[in-house]
């Protein structure tokens, strides 16, 4: 497996593929896999013939008061992964190379990017899609995948690519969960053993709103609700937010009918976690 | 030559190139060519093996007060002009094919493009670096010309290309001008005769900034007060700004040392002119 560092000689390795007729898939990571990554992957070498892994934590992604510092870097561990995960690329190059100096560009999509994770997290989306169109242009895939447990970034980065007319297969996987019901993420690593307990209300109350979907009386307010019973019972969490989306506007949605999303944004300790449910 | 309306189409012309190993150049314009866009063309077409000309009169750079309705369109002449210039394809996509309907995805340099034209044209240089970085996805050229005589907008774009790791090489073309000195532009086509004699005012005021320039005493104070006096003399003008920049920054420049460009804005009538000098 290579492990390339420069942005020109990830360029160079896109390059070759794309002439000898090659299909490049990416997969973007801040590094720090779990096997939720591995399963996009496995989803990303099923459609082409040269899988690429970049493993950048990307400052422009964090708020000032947030982990960027803090955030788990393992690159021996993570390259472990990806060989034994038949990678054939992991590209993790320093941040002076994906940020040139001078004036930046940045790359925005209105509307969704100020609401929900864009709200709490003012800035954030900017970043992601600013580093993640970077990518695209360096590693030239002809398909990107992203996890639906980060459904609003899922959403923006696909939207990004389609509107700026970008020739780039976008796939979404389903979320991996521990055996506790957790979702799999990074920063579960951040948890004390209190704290992931509490989290486990997360994955509860998302059963709560699928179970109150069922009722023949429900409504949109009744599925918040039943969500927001079970995270409320939990004492030590912190409701950021709680709110059904239109899964293909992701604008709020006041009624049930047509795909919704509930999505969940949740402090245990200093730890926020992100957890959705399709209804 | 080709004429190509749609998106799919142009990308797919670009796909089969790319395969094939030829290389693609496009000269991004609103239409209403002139002999500016053919040098444009000419620079080009001695770098690459597909010239691609893109006419399209982009709403995004244009404020409400401004001329988007009025700015000349005639699709027959330019095709004319591109056919006999050698031009492979005109892309001349509708504008529902360059902006899909959803929120809106913009693209923008911070920094400079809110200065100068940015300052007196909010959210113009949004619209264009957002147009142009679609025209590229789409037309994937390995060259990209733009005309120094809107020497800020050549900057910014280059500045995109780079910051965004493009592998796109930027070509910039010097100003054409009339026998009466004044710069090539379609908007000329608004003046009246009358307006077109003040407006030769303009060359002659960097004819000046260039003359103070050669003074053992000059500053950047006195290149602009030479220009300004010429401009001040035709009363009818209206200057928006006379700037000095560093050409490389493009930050307003308070000395002579390095290279320097003299920007000029000006009214004549109900038309906004562009010029500029190195110095």
């Amino acid at each position: 497996m290579d492990l390339v560092r420069r942005v020109s000689a990830m360029a160079e390795i896109a390059r070759q593929a794309r002439v000898r007729g090659r299909r490049i898939g990416l997969v973007p990571t801040l590094g720090a896999l779990h096997d939720g990554h591995l399963a996009l992957v496995g989803a990303v070498r099923e459609r082409t013939d040269l899988v690429v892994v970049s493993i950048f934590v990307n400052p422009t992604q964090f708020g000032p008061e947030e982990d960027f510092a803090a955030y788990p870097r393992n690159l021996a561990r993570d390259t472990d992964l990806c060989i034994a995960a038949g990678v054939d690329c992991v590209f993790a190059p320093p941040a002076d190379d994906l940020y040139p100096q001078g004036p930046p560009t940045w790359v925005e999509v209105e509307g969704p990017s100020a609401r929900l994770e864009g709200a709490s997290r003012p800035g954030h989306f900017r970043g992601v899609t600013t580093v993640v169109l970077k990518l695209l242009h360096v590693v030239r895939p002809h398909v990107a995948a992203f996890g639906q447990k980060d459904a609003q970034q899922a959403w923006i980065a696909r939207r990004m690519i389609h509107d700026l007319l970008l020739d780039v297969e976008v796939v979404v996987t389903p979320t991996l969960r521990d055996t506790d019901g957790l979702a799999l993420s990074s920063r579960n690593a951040y948890l004390s053993v209190t704290e992931r307990v509490a989290a486990c209300a997360i994955p509860r109350a998302l059963d709560a709103a699928r179970e109150a979907r069922t009722s023949p009386e429900a409504t949109a307010e009744s599925v918040v609700a039943a969500a927001r019973a079970v995270l409320g019972a939990e004492g030590t969490l912190r409701v950021d937010y709680v709110e059904l989306v239109d899964a293909g506007s992701f604008e709020r949605a006041t009624s049930l009918d047509g795909e919704r999303l509930l999505l969940v944004a949740v402090w245990s300790g200093r730890t926020r976690l992100l957890d959705n449910v399709t209804l």
